[in-house]
């Protein structure tokens, strides 16, 4: 096995100038989840798996007893329509643990990428507030000056110096090492508080994504989801709310 | 000397349709104590040693003075009856520190495993409950459905999600990389409290696999050091039972 | 890409016997300041890369909402007068996050001075202190015997085993890698409180570097970056003094 | 550069069956100091250095103001008497930083060792305490059964599994790696505190490597270190001595 490896678990899939959707696991999980759920929503099919010796040894273990060895997934899906284009989705377990295994991993997918003639790509990933936002907005940034009005009209957000310290993983390293190779690329940030799991900042996510890809999905399983994470998220704020009270009144003792 | 290196310390045998049987150390070194015991109990011959500069670089102290440096240990043992199988069992001083390390240790065992025409194998490893436990069951997880019927009637136990965290190292790994190269494999998990070597877990794992191996070995040296290892979680649980006292009153004081 | 990529920019620049020039990031990022300073003042030209799988998987965020892959730069400047010699200026996001990533950083940085020619080179950056300082002075190291004297004669102080810890990072490194290919090179390091980023330190370093090479800057909008700095570790230093009054006060009462 | 580079700075040494000594950083830096000392004394001439990408990025500052790469040095000596044997020794400013860097380390170093023809070596080093001796043993460990009567009747200790923990680092790696290629060595441990350099410690090491190779070297240079040290060790044992008071005073009001 190379340091990342790519194999196929079925046969090469034929497809026209795919675009290429990148949501792995990161603050709030938003990438992953909106990926997670774009892959269900238009039933893509898995066609290739990656591992790297920079991931964790680990196995995950299945509801029926079996293993899976944590990795990296590539899913097709052909377009259905003439105004939609064939995708290619990437989703997994993890990201690199070290900067070189980033580097390695980012390569590789670039190097599937260019395989299969991707010219576009959308990264997916959080943008951690460290507060609660209700309506969040979906932040954006691009390879190319030219892709930034479009965004705008499709009610992704610039902010001047936002992120302040850029992206870091593989959403940013796709669109920078992609750019070396002439790839556009843009990726969006969905705002989120980033202490759990964020279905809602997923839902802001893919909604612009929507509109980019003239998919229609439906998004009930992620509000759903999303209130459920609400639910937990107060129940947490109330303990946290007894603690300090308590930590208060022990301050106040002591 | 390569990344990780084999080096034969006598003839390689020839073995038939052998079966691998690993056990590392890890939590409650489950594992390690387990196919320590049966090397023992069946005389096994030692044929190889396994370096690796992911390995920590030490040598150990022997009795005579002498040092040997830190490895893993391939032995073998050819079947005495009909219904028994040529063994390869693996143990050793360590598995590798890093991820990477961990994913080339693997895949150097598995390339042994191969060469030796191993198809079907055993990985033994603890399970950390973070509590006591009287009776200690053995989890399982396979690399094929089919496998998980059998093991259950071995008396093996499957729960569903457990361990959630999956497998982490030389055990799961194997599994997880040998089940790509198409090698059947179980892993045994021996329940245990986590926090002292664990003699009783490792022989509720070793019962199992004399039901699949076929052989019968002696348990009491297991036994013995079992009741030792009780004897010393006795004597640390008193102690912290004192320090906790103390710390209440402490607590109460200050 | 390799671990570390060099990438052309612009044509080759043809350079005649130039002078390399390096400030990254670091103590008070004295070397980075000045270098970018000189950069902007000289109008030098950008004309490669350098990226490396050692830096950060990260991106930064342009004005215009585009991305740059965090990377270290080189310019070049032709010299304009007799007295003058050509200029490789090298700055950047980072150094090498690990002691191998820093060797081969250094190692390819030093092929592409050899490729230009390079024998003789500065390297800038900071000595900290751990207290403020009110003319902070230019320490200086070599690689050779007779720069000694020539460097003490432009200001630079030479204390007897300072810095203790010798010189760590790509600014000694260079100097350590360059002698053993029999490139001449000078370490300046600018004293700073190494607290905050320090123009004040970057402008002493200047002002040596500024008689070496025979150009003439200016220095006002360094000097200004100084005042506002100076204005914020006053702040900083207000701010802490309440801090540690009330400190003080818990002190007593706890 | 290699990940571990030997760069030899004057003509290779012709050498008859010649013994290495090592002495590199450690606890107590009993064995550089040892090795450093024998140098000194017997005049030994530097004929090469190592330089390895798992060091830290550094330059030290030499008392003329220039600068070294950190760096491991080899020195040879004739033998001068009948009885004695010519020698290599390696002492230096690091060990790697890494396991893999120590790994990549002590190969290159044997591989040097074959080349001269090495068979037989002594690696030195410290044995923690943790605790003041008045007369520090020097444990030793070897890699030959054969090898214990003769270190014993020098004068050198073997006590039944100490040090617990093995050798850990280049000491014990030389022996470890060294035979698996067949070359003889012996480890010699200096008992020492552990807190501060040890000149005691590498004085009772010398003694005995005296003995072996027949070379009589003044020891009165180590014996002042020695005393120096002790007077540091009693101010700072006083110092801890007032600390301790005063956290009792304080454990006691608070």
């Amino acid at each position: 096995m190379d340091y990342v490896n790519i194999r196929y678990v079925s046969k090469k899939p034929k497809l026209n100038n795919p675009i290429l959707i990148e949501g792995l696991p990161g603050i709030g999980n938003v990438g992953k989840l909106a990926v997670e759920h774009l892959i269900d929503s238009i039933k893509a099919s898995k066609f290739a798996e990656l591992h790297s010796k920079d991931f964790p040894p680990q196995v995950f273990i299945n509801q029926d007893g079996t293993i899976t060895l944590v990795n990296n997934e590539f899913y097709f899906w052909k377009a259905k329509k003439r105004n939609q284009r064939d995708l290619i989705l990437l989703t997994g377990d993890y990201q690199g643990l070290s900067s070189q295994g980033q580097y390695e991993l980012v390569e590789k997918i670039l190097d599937l990428a260019e395989e299969f003639g991707v010219k576009e790509m959308y990264t997916l990933g959080g943008y951690g507030l460290g507060h609660d936002i209700k309506d969040p907005k979906v932040l954006c940034a691009t390879t190319d000056k030219n892709l930034v009005k479009a965004m705008k009209k499709y009610g992704a957000v610039f902010k001047k110096n936002e992120p302040g310290g850029g992206i870091v993983g593989a959403s940013g390293l796709l669109l920078g090492l992609g750019k070396l190779r002439g790839i556009q690329g843009t990726c969006f940030m969905g705002e989120t508080p980033g202490y759990l799991v964020d279905p809602k900042s997923a839902k802001a996510v893919l909604k612009i994504l929507m509109k980019i890809t003239n998919i229609e999905i439906g998004l009930s399983a992620l509000e759903k989801k999303a209130k459920e994470i609400e639910h937990i998220a107060h129940q947490l704020r109330e303990m946290e709310g007894i603690t300090k009270e308590k930590t208060e009144e022990l301050k106040y003792i002591g």
